[in-house]
């Protein structure tokens, strides 16, 4: 196709690779997500961005998208407990609305190609990442992003309002939490079969 | 590119139009909408597939992403009272979880070129619909999404789990979905305004 410069490519490939291995080293990756990122490396066509496992946030917003004007105020990717809802509610303040947030695994890859951006997306849409797609296509990659439709966003307390018993809504969290877990796992046995038939 | 059928998308195209305008005629679409499809229309390589302005719905599903799985028992594309919320609960067995969606507004859009699929995606990314892009590349057409990252989904009920005072809840709904029509008529401004630089 000639849209990719594919010198640039490979040079900003192979830096993301060796950034990876850093964060590696200094413990910085999510577990759940770093074989994930190897096998996308190990295609040759493709590098991944920036990627997440799924995770669980209390998020102090107006609204949970408004991103620059929302602060995290807690992050987990693994199952959370009442207890530690219940520590972060103690310590804010009664009038912000605050977030129970989980969300699903998500991945900004980039493709060297169009044929190798569909392919990817194949794997994606079969694993379970439905709300995957191109977003741009310039001479330093095709941009992919794969993400699932799992997303639960569950106000826990506002100004006149607060959830007397979290127990549902951590136990929604966690479910939400936990099949996206299993979408990840299976995006991952779709890469490696994909890596066996070629 | 010559990737897309052009005598195949013309005559899809055409065909959709003609279901638009029998849709109109029997008051099928959102009038939120109309003038948006037209403009699609009007750009010559581009045309709508399927749309919806931004909705209030109640969902009757374990999680809210369960399509298959689900039933939307309440929907509506303008601003809701406590008292609809109200009159759904009372009418809705105690023990299935009910969940209060808001979402903004989303287009599926076909385009002849990937540099049509490209200006279209700068427009929509300009209106604040951040989360758009190419879902897959076809003779049949480039298909896009257009999509803002507008989304609560709070849960109204569930076994063991009941809100007692829903005005916040519908308060964020009503502002969730002002925050997507606003969005939907930047885009329609920047559509617009791009046809008159041609």
């Amino acid at each position: 196709m000639g849209i990719v410069d594919r010198a640039l490519w490979v040079k900003t490939r192979d830096a993301m690779q060796k950034r990876m291995l850093e964060d590696l080293d200094v413990g910085y990756l999510d577990p759940d997500i770093y074989h994930v990122l190897q096998a996308l490396f190990r295609r040759g066509e493709s590098f991944p961005i920036s990627s997440c496992s799924g995770r669980i946030t209390i998020v102090d917003a107006r609204m949970p998208w408004h991103r620059k004007a929302s602060t995290v105020i807690f992050k987990k990717h693994t199952a959370v407990e009442e207890g530690e809802v219940y520590t972060v509610l103690r310590s804010s303040p009664p009038t912000t609305r605050l977030w129970l947030v989980a969300t699903g695994p998500i991945f900004h890859i980039s493709t060297l190609t169009l044929r190798e951006a569909a392919a990817i997306l194949r794997i994606a849409r079969e694993a379970g990442m439905k709300h995957s797609g191109i977003l741009s296509i310039s001479r330093r990659g095709i941009f992919v992003e794969l993400k699932t439709g799992i997303r639960v966003t569950n106000l826990l307390r506002a100004e006149n309002f607060t959830i007397e018993d979290i127990r549902e809504l951590v136990r929604v969290a966690n479910e939400a939490l936990a099949e996206g877990k299993s979408r990840l796992a299976k995006f991952y046995d779709l890469l490696t079969a994909s890596e066996k038939l070629t």
